[in-house]
């Protein structure tokens, strides 16, 4: 079985975006605010949308996809919290239609109903919610700003009440940011990937899993720039007098494999250990088109995994499946019970 | 002829270091503003200084740096203008006094006078005066805010004013951030990386190089994330329908050498042309210690390039000389004058 743990829902209905317009335009005049219900999107329409995903599923040999919202259109920074509740909570519902839909092609992770300046310990009531419903894990912004970064650290002590309830239902978290209201950073391009070294220097800098021995992050596209930069993290955590990674983050930090070529692919299995690799595309997602040099699609990392020499059958199984089963306990479950 | 093109000068006496708590002091309480003059470093102190540097040299075998002031020292978001003005012009003079000193070991680049929404073109007359101490290039800080990033990107016109100076005076600027003041980023863990990689997506989003086809930009510590996510960007420049990225950055873009681990250096050498690559290590600098992996110091890269396979002479040569010498012609000239 091939999981790809990191899919947005892109193709959403039209319905759902005009929803939105109306939703943040009802904040500058009433009279426009929506009801939700009028969304009106039917089940034949979510499973409509969600053809391209499952064409590439077969096209490239991948069975499930963990499936959330759209990540740019999270867009913390946007509207207010209240504003943000509302919109997460209905994203989260279509997410949760699809998968209970399409059980075999999508497990469900949720988009959490953050606010800049706001304490993460608001966004509970939608994380119980989701683990009712049977989602795995949910996307955790570590910049609700959107590119400028004004709340405290992961570390820090303002996240822990959330953590706390991670852990206790067992929910994984990728650390994701959503799109950026910076100028100086392109989202997919500059913020997507700062988002993710920031947040592992953050953890190289405190002692988040002594505290929290059960919380699981997986840092996206690859972990950012930190397999390119793998001896410059041993080094400052060595200075730091921080025990060696393995020890120190590990055991609940893990990467997936959304980098668009080989090379990179090759360098992050050479460095970061196999345990901690879980294979995702991201498509439909952050980079289309076909590269013109393997006259491949950029997003297919199924064919850069398929490429490296020297691993074990049980070492892909790995990377495929059983990390993947391993870090999201509750998409483990879900699969045997399925089963 | 072995050429570092990346070292800052991380072993200040004292005696500057306490000049600016001084001045920093003065803006509280004006009584305490040291005098330029009081400073008082003689040669001797100098060249005692930078014996670390040159011990390191002549131990990992590479014979001139390209040696500029302490990055993150230039802060260039803390005091005032003035401040930094009279900060940038005490620390350009003591490269250049050292540069002067021993010119066989150290070539001068520059700090500018950089402030957070101030106009860059205000840096002119500092870069002016480089020029005719015989400065090879400048440092150029695409955040000024320290972390905050609220200064306009690389390719706005809010920067053309100096880029027009750096053009006429054929110096090239290293793009290098400073500290940070934003808690969320570790400075050489991630503020440094994230400036990297966010400078070079600002570049694919524009046509910089149409505007100015002289300039010259290093990105150091390997260009941050950038090779190992070389699909994404070809990916993304492809989508936004820019040329390739050896036409649409890299006859003006390049990278330095400083990443700390042997298989980062193999990635760039397989995904980077090899005429964009200048060695460097950033000694003494980002990273210190030794990595138990290999029994040697994580910033010794001379190693790592002496290890890749299949170079030829000629290529190996680029690397660690024609290179530097092609992207830095003052620097070309400077040596050609020497010899």
């Amino acid at each position: 079985m091939v999981i790809d743990i990191h899919g947005h829902y892109t193709t959403e209905p039209q319905a759902l975006l005009a929803f939105r317009d109306r939703q943040l335009a009802g904040l500058a005049d009433p009279m426009r605010k929506p009801a939700t219900n009028e969304l009106g999107i039917t089940d034949e329409q979510l499973v409509k949308s969600v053809e391209p995903q499952m064409k590439l599923q077969k096209e490239r040999g991948s069975d499930l996809t963990i499936f959330s919202p759209r990540a740019a259109g999270m867009a913390h920074h946007v509207g207010t919290e209240a504003t943000g509740v509302e919109w997460s909570r209905l994203s989260n519902d279509l997410i949760h239609r699809i998968c209970t839909l399409l059980p075999d092609n999508f497990a469900p992770v949720g988009q959490l109903p953050q606010h800049p300046g706001v304490p993460p310990k608001n966004c509970i009531p939608e994380l119980e919610r989701l683990a009712k419903l049977g989602f795995v894990g949910v996307n955790l912004n570590p910049d609700p700003a959107g590119g400028y970064w004004t709340d405290p650290p992961l570390t820090d002590k303002w996240w822990y009440p959330l953590y706390e309830k991670l852990c206790e239902l067992e929910m994984t978290a990728m650390i994701h940011v959503t799109s950026s209201c910076n100028p100086a950073f392109h989202y997919t391009g500059a913020h997507y990937i700062n988002g993710d070294t920031t947040a592992f220097m953050q953890l190289i800098q405190g002692n988040l899993f002594k505290d929290f021995p059960a919380l699981r992050f997986v840092i996206p596209h690859g972990g950012g720039a930190v397999p390119f930069h793998w001896g410059r993290y041993r080094g400052l955590a060595q200075e730091m007098k921080k025990p060696l990674l393995k020890d120190h983050l590990l055991n609940n930090v893990f990467f997936d494999t959304c980098v668009y070529h080989l090379p990179g692919i090759e360098l992050m299995l050479k460095v970061v250990p196999l345990d901690n690799i879980l294979f995702a595309s991201e498509m439909l997602g952050a980079v289309k088109g076909v590269d013109p040099e393997t006259g491949h699609n950029y997003d297919d990392t199924k064919r850069y995994v398929d490429q490296i020499k020297g691993l074990s059958e049980e070492q892909r199984r790995k990377i495929f499946e059983g990390n993947a089963r391993r870090v999201y306990p509750r998409l483990d479950r879900r699969l045997r019970k399925k089963a």
